[in-house]
């Protein structure tokens, strides 16, 4: 048992500041009392007494007994009330509070104090209403929460005298309806502890009149919350370990009374609009009326502002309070306050919780206040929330109808569009100038230029990180994956719901916020980029130390990533150029070419339109870094997959096609690979098939002499992707880059600046990161990649297999392909950045997969001391914001160390 | 330049033991000299001069040719002959000797010293016939090596002559037709001077007469044979690196002449049989005649021990010089010697290249001799060697055909058998006694049947790590891949060889350690495994320090490994067990199932015959430790691949078949996988379906419990494949295959001992080692997949595919799959040894990839200090010796570092 030097503290003499002890209420509490507010006299029984509960066989100390007939006794001397005492009875609320808010999962007891006698007297001095409205409260509160009787059974009770009484609302029950009332609450406890093993040795009759012994039982109800099924679970899926917050306190307070009186009243404030951010009261408050009745929204309460000109005193003083409060506390601040008889009490301050905009505005203000510094305003706002000031979403307060169905919010945004069943579809329409929605039950690399075209994307299959939605997110379309609902008829032109039939060119919404489908077109709302965002985003960027690129491909990627604030791109991947019309079918003569001859004919044919892309994209991003990653998939990629062909070779009737299908199906055969992820791609295929990379560098070159021609600054880096080994970047440096390097400089006479890298992205390189850093300018993390490799997980057949058990199961606490692998991963990331610096220590260090843009992975990345993360361009002002989050965090923990 | 003392050395003042600087020829005459030994005085320009001779621009150094003149002085003073002195002439020999013996690759000339004038003058002095013999072998000598003249114009004129003197040998020409051969030469060298550029500044008659002159060429041209293109091809392809070897010394000797008298001789000896190791003198001597003479193979020689007969004193002068050598250099010696007028000259010892019988016998020999020690016994024999001696292969001497075609030896072993074309045919011959070898272009998983009914395999396609090459190597049978040559048609069941054609049926004979492919029966020898062959195993096991056990799945392979000396198996593969006929049919419903109840009754139908094979195969190994993987592949590699699937949809005409078909497709492609090797497999499969890890421990332990109850000593290890995280072992071990022991002993009342581990063969698995080894009692390296994961290699595509281009164009040294990667996968093969035996240190660790066989990998295994290596049954013996070999290095490597 631990040793408590004092089971009780009054709210003058304990610590406003140590939450973990007193918990969230008491600590606000004691805070208001020691700044001198009026607050309804209490004292506060400290979490540590809540463990000790625990231990000792959930029975109360006795010295803890003791303390509270102490604490209630100084209580009765700063009331002058008397506990029990029917003719000036002190009641009092008996609450939990705990160091961490667990919102509705723990339980209080109100009106603690009263019985018979005491209802009696009550009766008497104040009125008969009064009093037993007061006790038939507290009698259903005591039954429910410390008697575990069924709080059904008493509002059934309720009902039956309401309507005998032919009481409309509460508010009608007369003192003899309520009496009557409190008469069978009586009743029915008895006979439920009579039923009751564990309160079978007690005497009901001492239950129901004895105040001391319902205190004491109460507090023991109030621990033993903590430990309610449901607080346990709440505290698992939060997170909330032994370390931050092991116990309850419980508070036992003073009651004050909103309905005693006419000059009474209670209410609820914000020192700030939670909204919207504006710095003024806002709140409301209702008179004649308790707590509960507030939040039963039976009565409508009035503005806040009405009070000012009920009861000015009383409002300065609360406007005085709060911003007092929000001062100390360095946040917005939600108060809880009772007025008793022209009184004002104030019963709760706790940090405000706000919408996003709300927090953007309350940040720049209250930094430019003096109330918070930079870096606290700039963790105010969690980075996963600050996306959503960006993208429209369905307004729901405006919208036509309700959702057909419900998928999963796998990238955010939200659009209507006429419905598509094929990427080439979609590309059709969207050249008329409509807007699609691509509907597909899973998507391929085969349908990106359907993704290009749409406005939305939205499937029936895949998690939250299938193909689909990882690309809607890189392109920053919003996207519905996994909507198993929908049925779709590929063969029809149709999706189905239910009854509801969907078919191609009807109009739906999607909204990539909380997975819903729609019927037509919805209104949507875009909740804003404002005045103060920027000025906010502007702080971010003082702060944060690692650079934020974006991954971007085309020009219209470059042109939002410059928009969102990317200081570069860190992954220009290529690919994509070959697949574009009138490109594809070159660069498949390029694939089944027998001679190097053929290969190099067919490339050069494919040169020029390289090069405009090359120079299109570096242009915009001028004068800024572009990292160019050279061609990265398997080159079968590019071709038809077996399964098509076999089908079509028995299907056509056409016999000279079958004979051409079959040689193709032949060669097809032959690329084909067992684990392509692992296959012949990458620096492979640029080993293996030099021209390709060196036509790829020629156009680079070319492209960027022209600019440098016409005087725009630009900065070139170009990366090779999949290096296992020194002498595969080494022989394409030498043997490929150089030589188109020299050979556009003989044709221009421009020598253009470059740089030269390697993605980190096969374990092998981590592993000799030395060697390769001696001959590369930078390294770019491949994170995703190296992920797989480091699990031997395939994502796509992970994702789609094992990894949601997984999950489920807790085997892994995150998916390592949306946060970094810190534990395995970012091991052989730590050891390929030490002996990387350690060969080169001029070697530039950035991070080019998905984690790029996750906040929780750039933590890690800026403790690493990378350089830069690049990620998708509507991720770029998450990673900002993240990394300015990093940045603060590692200084306090520095601070923290020394 | 190198700042040289000395630029000759006669063979008194030189160091017998300093090879590199005297070169492997030099250094022998050295020693000969020094032990006492009748050698012909010398003297020795060391293999310095040689690199001073290249950086001077091909050019002798002035102090060089005064050096040579005081060498010849030298001579002369011993021999009281005088260069270039008709009456009285030395003659001298000028060769070539690097530091590693590079046979055939360098440059000799003898007789140098005789002109017209010295012929002349020995014509009167020993004989005309004698006289012209050595003059016309010096002119064609001299001709061909420093005039570089096409020595097939020497041989035109010289059987020119030949057929005019109608003499049938060379021993039929008289004095004048050699004098005229001379005479022929000459006029040749001086038509040939002029042609050639290269000496046009020189005067023909100049070079033809002085023998100074002469004496500098030869030295000059001894020199340039060093960087001859063959001589620096040799040195790469047998990687002589300038730290072993850079230059040739050239020894000047005097000439002493076997053809002198009939009291000549010159011989070659071993001071063992080098084929049979017996201890005997071994060799032949053939008299009146020259060292070229023995080669040329023109007479026949004589045995050594006629020698005894003829001159015995000179036999045993030969005998205790050779017992002498062998004792100084610790290795059986091959000499050559030339008795001139009865007096015995020692020419050159080196040591002796011996079979692999040869060496095994000679090393049991010597060490119980107390020539050489246990640990340079055991060093003689290279791992990769000993294999030869236990396989029989075809018998060259007795063969009755010579090879259809040839292709590369994967696995070694010849055998003979009837061709078949599929495994199913392998089975069926082989059921009924036949021996069948399986002839396929490729082979695949669903094959392995086959191998196992087979006793050879021969494949058009695939390298010497293709999958047939892999199996057969690990189940030790015969095989030869990649032979291209033939050319299969599956459905006329023949295969054709140019216009050979061979049906099922015929017999041909496969050789594994060459290739070669004969038709008919062929015998075969094996070398053998010999009382002498025990010894030094027995040996080996006593110098070693790593365990060393099998992969064997079988009970033949068991069995066989017992054989070979495994002290275990290290791995167990288990999915075979779920393969066999009558078995495969209830596993494709378990993975088929809809419900775990469906899943757990077929599993219940293959648990009685999984309990089978494991008892069976403990029961072989007791008492030694079997390591049992439990199931490790995609379950998809069980059900039929989707290609089939549609080919039988589109073609069958029964439409319920059909229908089946369609749906079994289904569920095929749902099941189908992008990357299988990283997808839904090993203990990913005992996550999501325990059921089957389940059936396999329960199955293992009730095996173990019916030995444990025959008091049969049992040793059972469980292993978890493919563990990337600690949670999935923990998992696997708490609620699986504890459960099942915990089953199993209810049942049967006994507790099995065993031991629960992990494959490491995932790269997290390396990082996270620390974790996973609190909960494993052992950890086994699985190299293959971490080889394929630490370069994102899949072996497959890789080897098909780009792998054999990156050796050949050595952008890796070595295949990675073959010997392990140190530079990458050890380091975190050596990561995950120190992480895990610092959290366990009673952690056993030990290697079950195929480079557990591997002797350089065996290397690395034994320097990280693993417990044991595990390889297949036919590499257990290579692995004990590699082991020994590896101990023994590393203790002399530890014992110069102190």
């Amino acid at each position: 048992m631990v040793a408590v030097e004092k089971f009780v503290y009054t709210f003058e003499e304990a610590d406003p500041y140590n939450k973990k002890l007193f918990g969230g209420k008491g600590s606000s509490l004691i805070l208001m009392s020691k700044l001198g507010f009026d607050v309804p006299p209490g004292f506060i029984i400290p979490t540590t007494i809540c463990k000790i509960y625990f231990e000792n066989g959930r029975k109360l100390p006795e010295k803890l007994k003791e303390d509270i007939r102490k604490g209630i006794k100084y209580i009765e001397d700063k009331t002058g009330k008397k506990f029990g005492d029917p003719n000036n009875p002190l009641l009092v609320s008996v609450r939990s509070g705990a160091p961490i808010s667990m919102p509705g999962m723990m339980d209080t007891i109100l009106n603690l104090g009263i019985n018979d006698e005491v209802a009696n007297g009550l009766s008497k001095k104040i009125s008969p209403r009064f009093a037993y409205d007061t006790y038939r409260r507290f009698l259903q509160m005591f039954g429910k929460i410390v008697l575990k009787i069924d709080e059904r059974k008493f509002n059934i009770l309720f009902e039956e005298v309401k309507n005998r009484f032919k009481a409309l609302t509460d508010a009608d029950l007369n003192e003899d309806a309520l009496k009557e009332i409190c008469e069978r609450y009586k009743q029915l406890i008895v006979d439920e502890l009579r039923l009751n093993p564990e309160f079978k040795d007690e005497d009901p009759k001492e239950i129901l009149n004895n105040p001391w012994k319902q205190l004491e039982m109460s507090v023991a109800a109030v621990f033993d919350s903590w430990n309610s099924p449901r607080a346990i679970y709440y505290r698992q899926v939060n997170n909330i370990t032994p370390d931050i917050a092991d116990g309850t306190a419980v508070n036992i307070v003073t009651m004050v009374f909103g309905n005693l009186s006419l000059n009474s009243a209670t209410g609820v404030l914000f020192s700030r609009n939670p909204s919207t951010g504006e710095n003024e009261l806002y709140g409301e408050f209702l008179q004649l009326a308790q707590g509960e009745d507030v939040v039963a929204g039976i009565r409508t309460p009035k503005n806040i502002n009405e009070l000012k000109k009920i009861m000015p005193e009383v409002y300065d003083k609360l406007y005085k309070y709060a911003k007092t409060l929000e001062k100390d506390q360095r946040e917005v601040q939600d108060i809880e306050f009772t007025i008793e008889d022209g009184k004002l009490y104030m019963l709760q301050a706790r940090n405000a919780k706000m919408s996003p905009i709300a927090l953007v505005k309350t940040s720049i203000d209250m930094y430019k206040e003096g109330i918070i510094t930079k870096e606290e305003a700039i963790l105010r706002i969690k980075p996963k929330d600050i996306l959503q000031l960006l993208y429209p979403r369905i307004d729901e307060s405006k919208v036509k109808s309700k959702p057909i169905a419900k998928g999963l919010p796998s990238s955010p945004g939200a659009v209507s569009g006429k419905v598509v069943f094929s990427a080439d579809k979609a590309v059709e329409l969207s050249k008329k100038g409509e807007k699609v929605i691509l509907v597909r039950e899973e998507t391929k690399p085969d349908d990106v230029h359907g993704f290009y075209a749409s406005v939305g994307i939205l499937t029936s299959r895949g998690g939250m990180t299938s193909h689909a939605a990882v690309v809607a997110r890189a392109i920053g379309k919003p996207c519905v994956v996994g909507c198993e609902e929908i049925k779709i008829d590929y063969d029809k032109l149709l999706f189905k719901v239910g009854d509801i039939l969907v078919k191609e060119g009807d109009i739906i919404s999607i909204d990539g916020f909380n997975g819903n489908v729609y019927l037509g077109e919805q209104p949507t709302v875009i909740l804003g980029k404002s005045k103060e965002f920027e000025e906010f985003m502007k702080m971010v960027d003082e702060v944060r130390k690692l650079g934020v690129r974006a991954n971007a491909d085309t020009p219209d990627d470059a042109m939002k990533a410059k928009e969102y604030g990317a200081e570069g791109i860190g992954l220009l991947r290529t690919e994509r150029m070959f697949r574009a019309p009138g490109r594809l079918e070159v660069f498949k003569s390029v694939i089944m070419s027998q001679t190097k001859e053929e290969r190099l004919k067919y490339l050069n044919e494919l040169l020029p339109m390289l090069k405009r892309d090359f120079k299109e994209i570096l242009q915009i991003m001028s004068p800024y870094p572009v990292t160019i990653r050279l061609f990265d998939p398997p080159l079968h990629e590019f071709l038809p997959k077996p399964d098509d062909l076999l089908k079509e070779i028995y299907e056509t009737k056409d016999e000279i096609r079958k004979k051409e299908l079959q040689s193709l199906y032949k060669i097809v055969r032959a690329m084909n690979e067992a684990n392509p992820m692992m296959g012949h791609r990458g620096v492979r295929v640029g080993i293996t098939y030099p021209e390709i990379y060196y036509a790829q560098a020629k156009a680079i070159f070319l492209a960027a002499s022209e600019l440098i021609k016409n005087k725009i600054p630009i900065d070139v880096e170009i990366m090779i992707p999949q290096v296992a080994e020194f002498r595969e970047l080494q022989k394409i440096k030498e043997e490929v880059v150089e030589k188109a390097y020299e050979e556009v400089e003989k044709e221009t006479g421009i020598s253009v600046p470059y740089k030269f890298g390697t993605m980190i992205e096969v374990v092998r390189a981590c592993l000799v990161a030395d060697e390769l850093a001696k001959i590369a300018d930078f390294f770019s993390f491949g994170t995703n990649d190296l992920t797989q490799a480091t699990f031997t997980f395939s994502r796509d057949d992970a994702e789609n297999k094992f990894l949601p058990f997984y999950l489920e199961n807790k085997i892994l606490d995150v998916n390592p392909f949306e946060t970094l692998d810190v534990k395995g991963v970012g091991k052989l990331i730590e050891w390929a950045i030490r002996r990387g610096r350690e060969a080169n220590p001029k070697l530039k260090i950035g991070v080019c997969g998905e984690h790029g843009g996750d906040p929780e992975s750039i933590k890690f990345f800026h403790n690493a001391a990378l350089d830069y993360v690049s990620a998708s361009p509507y991720r770029i002002i998450v990673a900002r914001l993240a990394a300015a989050h990093a940045n603060i965090l590692n200084s306090r923990l520095q601070k923290d160390i020394e």
